[in-house]
Formats: C-alpha cells, sequence, structure tokens
C-alpha cells in the first residue's frame, strides 16, 4: 500500500489491484476551505461506518458506487475512478452557503430540489458554476450532465426516504462522482454528517458538521446519535 | 416627468401615460459594483443611439422589447415593466468574471454560447446561480426560465450576427428582462458596450466598457467607433 493522496479527511492508498484503492479516514475535522481545523478522535470511524451504510443502501437500490467493501474501522476499498472535479450539490432546505449567497434565512423548505454544481477546486474556492459553464469547460458533456443530474435527484430520495425514517430531515449534501477505466460514472468520496446537513425531524437540532463549523457542542455525539439511528 | 429612480448609469421617469417611462441615459461611468467611477461626457448620448439601433434590429426580428421611441439625445420611451430580478448573461468567448472565477484565459472561444443568471442585487454582490435557485427562490417558474433562456439564445444569435457585420467580435453580454401588466416577459434595460464585450474581428481591440475598467485608453472613441460602424 502506498499512500498517493492526503486529503483534509481521507487519505488514499493504492493496492495490489491496479483497480482499487483503499480510502482510510482520518480524525481531522476542517472548515471554510481548511481555515478551521481540528484532530477529533472518533470521527473518522463514524464517517466511515455511517458511509458504509448508506453506500450500500444507494447499492441496493441501483445506483453504481465506487464501494467495495469496508476493510476495518479506518479503510474502505473501493473502485478507483477519476474524480470529476465538480461539487455536486442538491438542497432541500436553504442554508449555509446558499441563506448566505442570496441573503435569505435558513430552513426555507423548497418545493423542489435544488441542483447545483461548484468546480472542484480548492485554490479558486469551489466557485460555484452553472450547467453551461460545466460544459464550456469541457468537464462534461451535455449528455453526462443530464445523467448526473437525473441520477443525483435520484439519490437525492433515496437519501432523504432512509434518514427521514430515522427522524432526521435531509437538509442539503455533497457528492462526487468519478469515472471508471470503462468510462462508467460511479458516486464515490463519501457521504456522511461531514457532506451533509442533517436535522432533527421535531427539534431541528443539528447532526453534522455545522456542530464543528459553528461551535454548537460535541461533534463526535452528534455523528454517534446519526449512527446509533442508523444501527436501531 | 417624475425622476422615479436614479442608477448608476441610467434615470427613469414617469409620464403622463401610466403605462410607460422615460429612461435617461447619463454620463456616468462605473465598474466593479460602483467601486470605480467617472463622468464621461458624451458617453449616456452614444449608449442611447446604440441601444436606439439594437433594439429596433431585434424588434424588426420578432424580439418584444419594451421600446417604444427615443424622443432626443439622453431619452427614450418604454413600456414599463417590472424588472425581473435577475441579470441575464450569455457568453461566447471567456472574458471577465468568467476567466477570473474558473482560472482560465480570456479568449477562449466556447463550442455553445454559454447562458448564465446572476441575482440582480447590489447589496449581495449580483451573485451567480444555477438555474434551480432562481426557481427555488420563486424568482421564476420552470416555464419561465426555459422562454428566457430560448429567447436569450435567439437574442445572442441576432446580436452576434448584428455585429460580425460590422467587424467585431460579441463576447458576451448582460441583459434584463420585465413583465408588462399583462404578464408578457418583454426585453428592457440597454444593450451597449456598457453591457457587451465587443472586439474587433481582426485585431481583438476593445470596444466595450472594458476600456474604462482597466484604463485602455479613451471610452468615447471606442464607442463612437461602435456608433459609426453601425451608422455606416
Ligand atoms: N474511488 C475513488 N477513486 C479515486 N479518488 C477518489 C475516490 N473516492 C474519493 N476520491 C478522492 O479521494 C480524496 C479523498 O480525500 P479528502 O476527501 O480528504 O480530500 P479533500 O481534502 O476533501 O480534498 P479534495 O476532495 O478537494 O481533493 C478526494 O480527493 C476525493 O475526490
Ligand atoms: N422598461 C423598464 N421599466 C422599468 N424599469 C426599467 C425598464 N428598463 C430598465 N429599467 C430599470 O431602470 C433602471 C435603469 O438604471 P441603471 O441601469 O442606471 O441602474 P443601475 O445603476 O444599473 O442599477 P440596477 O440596474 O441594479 O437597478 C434599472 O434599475 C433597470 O432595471
Ligand atoms: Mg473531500
Ligand atoms: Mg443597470
Amino acid at each position: 500500500m502506498e499512500k498517493i493522496y492526503e486529503g483534509k479527511a481521507k487519505e488514499v492508498y493504492t493496492t495490489d489491484q491496479a483497480d482499487e484503492f483503499i480510502i482510510r479516514y482520518k480524525d481531522t475535522a476542517t472548515a471554510g476551505n481548511g481555515e478551521k481545523k481540528a484532530d477529533i478522535a472518533g470521527k473518522g470511524e463514524l464517517n466511515l461506518a455511517i458511509t458504509t451504510a448508506i453506500f450500500k443502501m444507494l447499492e441496493a437500490h441501483g445506483i453504481p458506487t465506487h464501494y467495495i467493501e469496508t476493510l476495518n474501522e479506518r479503510d474502505m476499498r473501493v473502485k478507483k475512478v477519476t474524480i470529476l472535479p465538480l461539487e455536486v450539490i442538491v438542497r432541500n432546505i436553504s442554508a449555509g452557503s446558499f441563506a448566505k449567497r442570496f441573503g435569505v434565512d435558513e430552513g426555507i423548505v423548497f418545493e423542489h430540489p435544488s441542483f447545483e454544481l461548484s468546480y472542484k477546486n480548492d485554490e479558486l474556492g469551489d466557485p460555484l458554476m452553472a450547467e453551461d459553464h460545466a460544459i464550456a469547460l469541457g468537464l462534461v458533456t451535455k449528455a453526462e450532465y443530464d445523467a448526473i443530474r437525473e441520477q443525483t435527484l435520484k439519490i437525492n430520495e433515496l437519501l432523504k426516504a432512509f434518514f427521514l425514517k430515522i427522524n432526521l430531515k435531509l437538509v442539503d449534501f455533497k457528492i462526487e462522482y468519478g469515472k471508471d477505466s470503462d468510462g462508467n460514472i460511479l458516486l464515490a468520496d463519501e457521504i456522511s454528517p461531514d457532506t451533509c446537513r442533517l436535522w432533527d425531524k421535531d427539534t431541528n437540532q443539528k447532526f453534522d458538521k455545522d456542530i464543528f463549523r459553528r461551535d454548537l457542542g460535541d461533534l463526535i455525539e452528534g455523528y454517534q446519535e446519526v449512527l446509533k439511528r442508523i444501527n436501531n
């Protein structure tokens, strides 16, 4: 195993299989494009366990993902892909950068899910892009854009139902897609409270990385509660 | 006539007709959301003359606009509309905020025109929005979005041809739409070198507000040349 990438939340390792990677979940929490940073013991384990449960659920519903198996408390074996430089975001309820950008309150429930793309580029601050921008820059074809949008809205419905069963509202989330060596577009990276906003259905208590971003309490307790509800 | 709005480049007056406004073109030039500002004698007259020629051309090609008549060297009589709080932008060639936002060179010719919307809100800095954002915020319905996109791409083709005949490349432009009292969506505001990027077809010399934004020379000479070519 050779480490080929160390990100803010995960490390990527090659394996003896040329078309596979191992992704190791770290205990680091970051916010604001890495401006705020902390080591939080137990976060990696929790995110891996939650991501595992979600990718298994999505696979069971016919969504092709990079997931192969979870090896231990830290490591997930995945299909190697070339990540599309896009942050694919769905919003069901206004929050975060959306509320700030457009000067509106958090908590507005949208009639239809809102789909958006950012250019995945830390130096540029992951800027929002219009559909045509992604196409003009050659990041995706129109057909790929349409397929990604459709697949993402399907994933949103599956995730919404998954979380609603455990009394959590899916406010918004970010996913990443990659292309395997055959050109198939697979859901990759992670889906966890680091990448979703999750509010308690009754109390609106936050169970996601906003606990860390906004100093709202104990992140680990929040993520543990999510995992506990998933496992019940 | 009562002045009801003073903008950065124009003033809006009521008339004795309840469904009409008079728009007076000023000699002020601004850039960077008003940060840079100057009085440039002759600019209002030139922009009014160029906008007049363009709105007449678009009307002749079946595009419904707010244009009624140009009264004198300063004033245009228009149909009163409620402006949609959207800056509607088409790009044929990379430049300006697009190049900066995505870290690419200016001058990249796109295979297809790129359509984008900004939220017309000076306090928020006219932020870019995704299609679904405009719908989620209730600024337009999906049907209105589709109609505006289609109409705007038609306008782009008409403008491209119009400028190409006078040896200018239409790099990008911003337009505004408004709703009249019957709910019809009309092209409104202005189309001028303040709101278009225009490059000489052979030399790429700039004949638009970038002359002012980037201190490239005499703005009036540039705008005069555009009007001269239109009138020839
Ligand atoms: N199946 C996969 N194949 C290849 N790369 C992957 C796969 N799944 C995820 N990745 C990438 O592995 C990296 C995981 O690291 P991490 O998420 O910590 O990065 P990061 O700090 O968020 O930075 P960035 O995501 O901008 O690279 C990411 O770059 C992610 O895009
Ligand atoms: N037919 C119309 N009916 C009503 N308002 C119009 C019409 N055409 C243009 N307008 C509005 O008239 C104003 C013209 O002023 P100007 O373009 O100088 O404003 P500005 O400084 O650019 O600020 P902003 O455009 O953000 O209001 C704009 O607000 C424009 O949207
Ligand atoms: Mg990441
Ligand atoms: Mg204006």
